[in-house]
């Protein structure tokens, strides 16, 4: 089904719902981030992805420092309307450590 | 890094944090829900997904009633500790209305 903006249930986390980043190419998940209805406006005005942060308490756009921007090719929304999944591709590392994807560390082993 | 229960951040999330369960296999994400330590111990002690429900306010295990349950291959946890992937064998559709995955609407077409 076609949603647009209005259909997000932000009520649930108090304004925001999180976000799922998932590299379009490989499909390897990349950060799980969270949005307001601001941040989820400009990512869909803007083509790239942007956020809300949690802890700064501000929006921010990835790669605004790092040069390390995505550009969203599709989003998705689950059955309830409290998450997305933004495809993207990146034009860099997601993690401020410079690895590929925030997931590299594991509780168990595959 | 390999971690252990005790190094997962649940107090950014007032004791839960969000889970992103993705295919092992196809690597399509399933569904967003959400952990406490108990249920993130019973998942590891089982092999079974098992979650905390937000709005019934009780631990869950996927498949409980409908008999699609997921076996947990592997757990990643982000590099701030406060999300985790897991990757899972699904016996059958994640999402309650019966499809595949949970994400099955559309806020941008890719």
């Amino acid at each position: 089904m076609d949603m647009d903006i209005s259909n997000i249930d932000f009520s649930k986390g108090n304004g925001i719902v999180p976000v799922i980043v998932q590299d379009a190419n490989t499909k390897e998940i990349l950060t799980l981030a969270y949005t307001n209805k601001e941040s989820l406006e400009r990512t869909l005005a803007t083509g790239n992805s942007w956020f809300w942060s949690r802890s700064r308490k501000k929006l921010w756009m990835k790669g605004e420092e790092s040069g390390n921007t995505q550009k969203v090719k599709e989003i998705k929304v689950d059955c309830d309307s409290d998450s997305l999944i933004y495809f993207v591709e990146p034009s860099g590392p997601a993690c401020h450590t410079g690895e590929r994807t925030c997931f590299h560390n594991s509780l168990k082993n595959g």
